[in-house]
């Protein structure tokens, strides 16, 4: 029934610490009551928290290398999501034993990925318990440059970032709740690693900062985060559903399959952002095919499809992700 | 397995959000993908993160409020350690299920204690799982302030804050391995209370930045804590045993009992520093019975203490803290 020891400090240090870039702006890191950072002139810090735990997140079976890359990605995307340069990042982490060997490859993991984003870790807190993994991340952005919730306006297209449904398919593979006759082995090992190992798109999210309005990253399912954004700006939305990105494997499950999973899935830290039409044609040129406009903002408030003959629907029941305590 | 849902985001708001004070700082605080926090020039960004987990660090049965009070109160007392004043907090949150009592009860003792250090949570995640409860904390500090574990001179004084060992008596008291004979129920009560609401010294902290040397706060026990300024500082040190303040309900412990539960026991949250002897001295007058020296910092590396003819012996085997690896 105590804290820290030294056990647990070394742990850390031994597996961690060198396994980020060092940075300039570090003025003290691990190993003392507190990092010091030091803020960039005239940036806000953003700053953002998430949790992976052990049969909820993820199976126990999971591979650590990938475990390790996931707990840092989601977190990256929050920052991706405001527009933020990634800076530094704090590891929380429970154990139920010391296991070298997951240790050495869960750092790996999340250390390759820290490396490719310039992120270094400056604080952490290890104890026995039950696997969980909170990690919370820090960057830089100006506060005239963030994407905010609240900022989508009328009139704005709909873009998504990379293909959806990916993620929720390869957990409906997982739980063998999903029909997979049609997909080859490359397409399932495809699907799983977005969900396992799915990729910030913080290079989009930098490009979109004092471009695009609103932005949020999709980890509930698109319909779940749009209306994040639109009820943060009090605007509506309406998609046309044929333009739903979806990879080659995803193309190979029925049409409405694709579309459920893409629309109510969750995991796929793809990003979602409200631009004008010629901001998102301008981004589009600069990512080729990496961002698709999939609908418009619109005046009136709800969320909103095209069917073929051009008629308006709203949804009629949004499932609004997994609910944890449902 | 999916990683945030509405519920959980309004949870956060609900109990939350508008039980800490609002701060000019803070652009942006809860509901979006990050907050964003305005950093104060000329300041060094202090952070820190700790975890309480349940049966490891807390017991199943304690008080939600005292629950929500300690797992902020183990974080200010870090920034305290440093010199920093508190700015932003954020949480991350496991709960077995959703008991809304339990939740207020718990964001009460927290909110509470937040006020008081005018403290605001800017961010969260609240997920389904063992009841775990991860807070990181912001301050400010300029960086010739701060109160780095490698600042330890030779010739300074070893002080401490407050009183020593009363929480890990109140441990041993629980656990039923501490004879409790001579204590009265108010002294109980008190011993309780130090273990599960513990004061973090941040008054003193403020005051101790750029005054004092080196500092920690001591949550494993005064040798471990020590120890580690003691390494960083490449330093030795030497205590008078009969210098250790204890609360009137340790002085009716056997002087041995509480001498050891003072110097090995965790979870006091006293603060441990170096100064200079005249620092030392206007610091005691400053903070009236709240500062105690308690030995010396000499070049001789180890930690030794002075028996009753002014000889110097070694600690024989300094218990390290409670390992949780162990």
């Amino acid at each position: 029934m105590s804290v820290t020891s030294a056990t647990e400090f070394s742990l850390i240090n031994q597996f961690f610490t060198d396994l980020t870039p060092p940075r300039d702006d570090v003025f003290l890191g691990t190993g003392d009551d507190c990092a010091l950072l030091n803020p960039s002139p005239n940036q806000m810090i953003a700053v953002s928290i998430d949790t992976l735990i052990e049969g909820v997140h993820f199976f126990a079976d999971v591979n650590p290398i990938h475990l390790g890359h996931k707990a840092l990605a989601v977190n990256l995307s929050d920052l991706a999501a405001m527009g933020a340069t990634p800076a530094w990042f704090t590891l929380a982490l429970s154990l139920p034993k010391f296991d070298q060997a997951w240790l050495a490859e869960f750092s790996n993991g999340l250390g390759l990925l820290a490396k490719q984003h310039n992120i270094q870790l400056v604080g952490g807190d290890t104890t026995r318990g039950p696997l969980t993994i909170s990690i919370q991340v820090h960057g830089h952005v100006a506060a005239e440059k963030s994407l905010l919730r609240s900022a989508a306006k009328v009139g704005d297209w709909i873009c998504v970032t990379g293909t959806l449904g990916d993620a929720a398919a390869a957990l409906q593979l997982k739980l063998g709740t999903l029909q997979a006759d049609t997909l080859t082995e490359a397409d399932m090992a495809f699907l799983i690693d977005r969900l396992e190992k799915p990729t910030p798109r913080n290079t989009i999210g930098l490009a979109l900062a004092g471009e695009a309005h609103a932005a949020i990253d999709i980890s509930d399912g698109l319909l779940a985060d749009l209306q994040h954004i639109l009820a943060a700006s009090d605007v509506g939305g309406c998609l046309d559903l044929t333009k739903l990105p979806f990879s080659s494997a995803m193309q190979k499950l029925p049409v409405h399959t694709a579309q459920n999973l893409a629309l109510t899935g969750g995991d796929d830290y793809e990003l979602c952002f409200t631009a004008a039409a010629e901001t998102a044609l301008m981004l589009s040129e600069q990512f080729p095919g990496m961002i698709q406009p999939i609908g418009e903002i619109i005046e009136q408030t709800g969320l909103f499809y095209q069917n073929t003959t051009g008629e308006k629907t709203a949804f009629e029941s949004i499932k609004a992700g997994y609910d944890h305590f449902a």
